[in-house]
């Protein structure tokens, strides 16, 4: 079954098209098959030591009648399995694994036997609360978990071509569809976590039913609308809230922590959860693109601006505030009390390939790139079984223990958390990275990350295959060699040029070549033959970032960045305090190595103060010499417990 | 009725025996008296327009069986009361009001007649709770209460000479006597929120009742030992909270938040909600005073330790965070999320006093002056009509706003909270100054504060009347003059000598004179006789203060200071972000005058960015030259909203 796709705009590569063969990120993707895949799904069976059950697997079980107990965890604990069977699903594209894919079968057999026959499937409601199905969209996920139910089934469909699991989500998505809508007699309710609107474009991309494009239709232009969906629905339950069963509440629902404050179109900065929002912006943009709707797209490219050029962490994270886990307000960027989830930077980089289908512009691939190669690889520690929830721009470990405002900011990454939802999502992005590295149009095959890869494309009738080569993070060297081309005729090659970059120079089969630049990408079109190199040289010395003024956090401070990696001072290297280093303005910022790892080091400074026994004193401290060395963000938290600190005190 | 002291040790003056007449200060108590204790009178009777009803007279008559209705406010709302009367005590001890005693004499009638046939009083358990009485210690503040109403008690008492209430609150002490202690068949517990102790004492000091300094010591000692108390009494009401009915709570409750985690003698360090706090380090040291306690004075001089000089703001302020207002740790001392509340602060200088009680030391006197100059006088509006809870060091009204983890630092003074504890708390505090001012033993009189003013004290035996001039905050300028002297022969007049003076030159009837300087106290003793001026001059220059190097928040950064007053920027005077604002280190500060305000001014630099529309950008900011101007930190938020900001970053 081919994926549907408007004709005229790009669109990523067919997931086994291509395939990751890169020096930095293919470790990244073997942890996640060797490690994460396996060790997750001890912990879906209750399985891991010294921690707490997850109970999901046991939930299905019991859903099914197999099993006699009490439904544990959190209203979408299904989401685990679904997350896992995704990521599954892409790593058996790349890679066969018929041991992985008979367990994974078996699970599917599992889920697929605690399906009602209406097709409803959420074991949260089966066990725990029959007979109260979609009485709570609000709080209870339901639409959510039905969302990673159908993400799953179309990456498992497309990476095995095995359809039991999309026959399972098509059923629900039939029932769903069956209840919700604006006909008379439907429910014009959505959900309290968007995920399903998504989730349904990808059902209708594999099988062209345009029944699931149109729900996600619904549930995307319904939000918002007066009277407020989840007002009435608060009224109706009681005004009481599945998170505190029993206490009737005061105050209504937050609408604009769901986004549902006024209607999506007409929304004008991002607001609330910030994973609900890029999911949501990510279901926008797919709208925008398949139904060729210019007001969604508008929508679209206002929010990803009120994001991204005033709410947005310079790892290429989002959520200012652990309250609701959600953005604040424009240069509010706190660094020491930051939320900046990894599954928020995993949606920004959801909504960024999607904004690029739409239209061509550097930053969406700039953006995806900062987020994927700081935020998202940091979340996981370097052996694959810890991982960050929040990615914090500053720690103090005793604050984090000592301050109740900091409990949410973790000096250590943490092995599994109750609510589980980081791990998967970084599991499914590493094992579906080839979507993120090309998309293609008829006649052009644009390359938006620099990562080691085949792949097999149509362009201009031929058929393609190119081998992407790149030293990316640690060299600006990428170059794109054509394995095989059949037949003639010019097609376009397009490299992302990113902001980064104070320099670059194309060549191609070793002649320099002066492309035209447009909108951050560099086009190439020729008559491209088998053999055929182009090349790119992205200059990538080490630079100063400097943050708007209005960060009041940044004031007189600076962070270093090299090609796509952000850098930061870790206290094993430079001691604490941090705060009382310094960079001074005019330092050479040198290049050293680390093992595999470019780290940046600087004659810097330090402030000591020698009558360290008052709290308050009239004596200046004094300035010592210090050596500085900052290592990239992705890396810290690996060797032990210590201060961490992106923006750096400058000695103007 | 004399007050009950230890001879050997100096005490506060008789109430009525200071008149304070001060350019500074006299203003503020006017202020109390004329504007503060009339519209917190009409706050208790709920005639304030445009704010939440207090309920606290209507309590009074629903409990006294004169109205019908249900309990309104918090389980401490009868405190609103307690604290007016204390401060109405306090007021008429400075200048009879006939009008207002009289009103005063029927809020006590009134309250009287609510008082129970076996002495209980508290409106919350006879309206709301009847037959709960004493099951929630805990939480429901019924000791606290009763503490609130012993000291009110006192101060009218002493204030009008009238008994009426001070049987009232013996009655209620008597009643609590008979219940709690270690006894057989007593309960062994105390109260949730310190207060009840410190009162005790006092309720001691003007009875002579020796049960009363005991069940307070039995309170003290009790509070931490095993079996806990708290944990015992939560069990036995099925693991609920007052705060929270209904819901069964799954972690007992947090023992430190109370400090009665440990013996409070075993106590090292300052924790928990820092009112409580105080208000128990009082009282602790008030019994290590009457019981010559040696170990309670240890512990003392270590709490006092650990909050001043390791977890204070050189505002005078404590508490960092406003999770359970609370103190978190050493150096945490976080500029734009700290509570520091305003009560906190009025405890504080409770603690001090007492400490100056038991030894001379200049850091005693210090810190109360620094509490009184700067923080109590800040959280009162110029017009005594709204009040500031929090006292932030750093404001950006944006941020109170959009951020939640600072919705409790408010950008404007509030009318008058639904919890409020802290006007009324200005109110006694102010109105009672001169017992903060002097202390006296039977050869001494020793000057804590220079706050102008006439006092009557007996040394060595003589009637002595002095006055005390003083140009603070503005001039270090303090005088003594004997008004008359009876008799003949020597005693002592001591003067702090603050810390903040750089160099302190005296004379005795202009003729200079080298006293002995010890514990920060300087000592003139002589044969003083009527017309005998001592005279002081603590030289006042602009400070700056750096803080501790492990206060990370201020790293690189200066507090401007001049005698007791500490400074800050306001936007209204340097615009905004005041976080781009720079002080060269060797700039230097001017004095100015504004009105009768000495504001500091020196010439900084300001980093201004002209590509302001990139969030991130790689061209560094550059300078401007900016005149700064700072105002006294107590005067802010007088002139419209707008960000204020303590500590500035300094230009090195």
């Amino acid at each position: 079954m081919a994926i549907v796709q408007p004709s005229s705009t790009p669109a990523p590569l067919d997931l086994r098209g291509v395939s990751i063969q890169d020096g930095y990120w293919s470790s990244f993707i073997g942890l996640v098959r060797n490690t994460v895949i396996p060790y997750q799904w001890e912990a879906l069976n209750d399985r891991l030591p010294d921690t707490e059950p997850s109970h999901v697997m046991r939930n299905f079980r019991i859903a099914a009648g197999l099993e006699k107990g009490d439904f544990g965890g959190f209203f979408f604990q299904d989401t685990d399995l679904y997350k896992w069977l995704e990521a599954v699903g892409y790593s058996l594209a790349a890679a066969p694994d018929p041991d992985l894919e008979r367990i994974a079968d078996e699970a599917i057999d599992l889920l697929a036997s605690a399906q009602q026959a209406d097709g409803y499937l959420n074991t949260y409601f089966a066990v725990a609360q029959p007979g109260r199905r979609w009485t709570n969209l609000l709080d209870c996920h339901e639409m959510y978990t039905a969302g990673h139910l159908i993400e799953a089934a179309v990456a498992y469909y497309q990476g095995t071509g095995k359809t039991k699991l999309l026959d399972v989500a098509k059923r629900f998505a039939d029932h769903i569809d069956s209840l919700f809508g604006s006909e008379p007699g439907k429910l014009r309710g959505y959900d309290g976590h968007q995920e399903i609107e998504l989730a349904l474009v990808k059902l209708y991309e594999v099988t062209g039913e345009p029944r699931y494009l149109n729900l996600a239709s619904f549930l995307i232009d319904e939000r918002g609308q007066q009277p407020h969906f989840f007002l009435a629905e608060w009224e109706q339950r009681g005004r009481v809230s599945a998170w505190s069963p029993g206490v009737v509440q005061k105050t209504p629902p937050a609408l604009a922590y769901h986004q549902a404050h006024q209607p999506v179109r007409e929304q004008e900065v991002a607001v609330g959860h910030a994973v609900r929002a890029v999911y949501m912006y990510t279901a926008m943009a797919d709208l925008a693109l398949h139904k060729g709707d210019a007001g969604l797209l508008e929508a679209c490219r206002r929010l990803w601006n009120s994001m991204v050029r005033k709410q947005m962490y310079v790892n290429g994270s989002i959520g200012s505030t652990h309250h609701g886990e959600a953005f604040t307000f424009d240069y509010d960027l706190p660094n020491d009390t930051n939320y900046s989830e990894t599954c928020a930077s995993i949606g920004l980089i959801f909504f960024a390939r999607r904004m690029l289908q739409l239209e061509i512009k550097g930053e969406y691939g700039d953006v995806m790139e900062r987020a994927l190669f700081n935020t998202v690889t940091a979340g996981m520690a370097g052996d694959g079984r810890s991982f960050f929830y929040v990615n914090p721009m500053e720690v103090w470990p005793a604050a984090s223990e000592g301050n109740p405002g900091k409990h949410h900011v973790k000096s250590v990454r943490q092995g599994w958390y109750a609510c589980a939802c980081c791990p998967p999502n970084v599991s499914r992005l590493l094992s579906s990275l080839g979507q993120y590295v090309y998309t293609s149009s008829s006649d052009t095959l644009y390359t938006h990350l620099f990562i080691g890869s085949e792949a097999n494309v149509t362009l201009a009738g031929r058929n393609v295959s190119v081998k992407l080569s790149s030293e990316l993070p640690w060299k600006g060297n990428v170059s794109i060699t054509i394995g095989a081309a059949d037949g003639s005729g010019a097609f376009t090659l397009a490299l992302r040029v990113p902001a980064w970059s104070k320099g670059s120079t194309f060549a191609v089969n070793g002649e320099a070549i002066t492309p035209e630049i447009r909108d951050g990408y560099a086009y190439f079109s020729r008559d491209w033959q088998t053999g055929d190199v182009l090349s790119a040289l992205y200059a990538m010395m080490p630079e100063r970032i400097y943050a708007h003024p209005n960060v009041r956090a940044n004031a007189g401070r600076v962070a270093l960045q090299r090609g796509p990696l952000v850098y930061c001072l870790e206290e094993i290297d430079n001691g604490a305090p941090l705060a009382n280093v310094m960079l001074p303005a005019d330092a050479d910022i040198e290049i050293a190595m680390r093992g595999d790892t470019v780290v940046l080091q600087a004659d810097g400074c330090r402030q000591i103060e020698s009558d360290a026994d008052q709290l308050y004193r009239t004596s200046a401290p004094r300035l010592e010499k210090q050596r500085i060395t900052a290592i990239p963000y992705t890396r810290w938290g690996n060797r032990g417990q210590g201060e961490m600190q992106v923006w750096i005190r400058e000695k103007i």
